[in-house]
């Protein structure tokens, strides 16, 4: 009998019918033995909702007073939904008791709209648990040194039920959603996509951070961080499938390298079309030109994904970056007004219709040519590749976005990905 | 300059336009250089919705357990409520902040969906408003000793505005409704009711308990016990009106009896049909009947309003009483299967179709024959009183209840309450 946290979604709990599913789904768990703790999100629609309501009376909330207003009112669509959880499982038979973030110490810094957890006070919790109750908790939300309610930004609720895992030191964190786990690539664009019964937390954490979006990434970074095993599974079976069938389910995100990881060298392929493609040309090639020009991007608080510098001639160089497609007419004004004048660097140029393919892997730290072989695949499709950005697990290149498709399909099976679930 | 609170109910928390009005009317009152305090309701519509969910789920939530959850999602109402209304204050450049009930430390007892409030520390909201912010605290809820929330009860956000003016020691607690006052009766009885400008604390405590919906009779008696100055007033009036004409229109309930009041013998009228009468017939004449008779309704968790216990004859005695009507056939059963036969009770006669009609005023005190020119009245009009109840400030006869509109009609002009405003 194990330490349980299931995390269900907005669209699990999307009305009182689903919940009363949820309900039974977690009844089953309890009964079996098995001690639970439970994160529900809003209920789906409730948070856009409610800070549609608040945009209403502040088209620009900025100000750190007014994202603190924004919090004190999204954090209650979760508030709601823990409270409806928790009735629907005493009218399940169940004993069950909800609480919000603050009232089980859930500790963040005060960054409203974006807060990071800091702690977990786990007593109650445990207290809870020890007297047989289901404890279902607030997911996306906490609580500030100055007691203020923060929440932790979209997809927070992930991050709640994994920092819940970790500081009760759960044995599995259950992650139900609306995929049946993580794909080798988004089977919309390659039906022959299969689904992986277990991935690494590294390969986990770059399938998140390039675009694959079954978890929010800060929660695949915690369970690294504190080394909780996360399932991510599908919460459309019925409520009544068989435990242990339910329990295998998924794909399970792992801290052990077994063997089976070692035979695939790639395990997945993540695309993006999101963001846009920047270059500044001709820059003086002298020290300190990347902070000169990123620094200002930064600044502006744009993040920056894929950075390239080429080499120079004639004491000049090429300087390219991406950011995501909705700065991309911010960026190229700033590097137009301030960057290219102050550097004294010749012009500008853009593109915003590129996409980013990787391929990803943990098998890559260990088998050579792999890159060779992705740029062979993409090559042999007449696919021009115009940046690359690796890591030790990860290939990356940009291309032009009307070949993404294309690209993605050629790496599928050019990594003989194509086939049965693992 | 004083220290103000202002309390607005749900009809004028009722969409986001009027929220930003409400925000208008309570910048005006800052920028005038009153230290403001705000304690807005629920959304009109929210409380109902959430707790259609719950019952959705639990359609009998009487458990201690179900009822502290069912206070965990009503709560969240009144917490929307402030988060929006301080935007909308600081969109219109006002400094604000917004706080739920334990935030600032509104502590309660531990009776979920009716509980009692306790104390509050004022040292966050005198803080605040030192550093020149407006402050609005949710109204209806608290937190009980355990950290659980918990709600007040239907209209409790008039409670709450009491306690924190209370807490404060506002100069003066300003209620905001769909009324503009206290009036002699109800005007859709009696058109020539007139609006009072003033009440004493005492009249009000009898006209809410006998049925003026004015305000919630708890919040009455905590600005008796903490002597708050409080103020029914019109949220329908421009929110551009002159301060000074604002800040003197509507009720003021107060706690000096100055001259004006000692003419008036009587204030008010109230009535309501809320209730039922119940007699038990033939009950033998001996000490402790009437513990053995409402012990056993009053065990079964209800409220007895009048009670009249006639003269014995032949060691026999009837002994009446009244309950909300909601309650009339379970007392029926009650008395009938308990009570009848352990007393050796002839048997239980009962009236649903009753209504109770009550002058109320200060000036009875020091006035005889008030009763007998109320009974005249009603003799006069051919209506039969079935009961009578007194206490220092009002009489309250129990009638036909297809007598009420007149009654309250001969009342009002036989005391010569019709007329214009006083």
């Amino acid at each position: 009998m194990a330490l349980i946290v299931h995390k269900y979604g907005g669209t699990s709990m999307g009305s009182t019918e689903r919940i009363r599913n949820v309900a039974k789904r977690v009844a089953k768990w309890a009964r079996a033995g098995h001690r639970m703790v439970v994160v529900p999100s809003a209920m789906s629609g409730e948070t856009n909702r409610l800070l549609g309501l608040a945009k209403d009376l502040m088209p620009d909330a900025h100000s750190a007073q007014a994202q603190r207003e924004l919090d004190m009112i999204a954090s209650t669509g979760e508030q709601v939904s823990v409270g409806l959880l928790a009735l629907a499982l005493q009218a399940e038979g169940m004993q069950a008791v909800s609480y919000t973030g603050w009232q089980v110490g859930i500790r963040t810094d005060d960054s409203y709209t974006k807060a990071r957890i800091q702690s977990i006070d786990d007593k109650r919790i445990q207290a809870d648990l020890d007297a047989g109750r289901v404890v279902v908790i607030t997911g996306f939300q906490g609580i500030d040194p100055d007691g203020s309610i923060t929440t932790l930004g979209r997809g927070g609720s992930d991050t709640s039920a994994v920092a819940v895992a970790a500081a009760i030191r759960a044995d599995e964190c259950l992650i139900y959603t609306d995929v049946d786990g993580v794909y080798t690539t988004d089977p919309r664009v390659v039906p022959e996509a299969r689904r992986l019964s277990t991935i690494s937390f590294e390969e986990m954490l770059e399938m998140a951070s390039l675009g694959s979006k079954v978890l929010q990434i800060r929660s695949v970074e915690f369970a690294g961080k504190y080394r909780v095993p996360l399932r991510v599974l599908s919460s459309f079976t019925p409520w009544d499938i068989d435990l242990n069938e339910e329990a295998r389910s998924g794909t399970l995100i792992t801290f052990e390298e077994d063997e089976k990881m070692e035979k695939a060298v790639v395990s997945g392929i993540a695309f993006n079309r999101d963001e846009a493609k920047l270059t500044v040309l001709g820059v003086p090639d002298k020290p300190g030109i990347a902070y000169q020009i990123l620094g200002a991007v930064a600044d502006a608080n744009i993040d920056i994904d894929v950075i390239i510098q080429n080499v120079s001639h004639d004491g000049r160089t090429d300087f390219s970056f991406t950011v995501h497609r909705n700065d991309f007419k911010r960026v190229t004004e700033l590097l137009e007004t301030e960057v290219v004048p102050k550097l004294g660097a010749s012009r500008v140029i853009g593109d915003p219709r590129i996409c980013k393919v990787s391929i990803v892997g943990i098998g890559m730290k260990s088998h050579v040519g792999v890159a060779a072989r992705m740029f062979r695949a993409l090559s042999e499709e007449g696919i021009n590749i115009q940046m690359i950005s690796t890591s030790e697990i990860k290939t990356s290149v940009v291309i032009d976005e009307k070949y993404m498709e294309l690209a993605v399909r050629a790496l599928h099976r050019a990594f003989e990905l194509d086939g049965q679930a693992a």
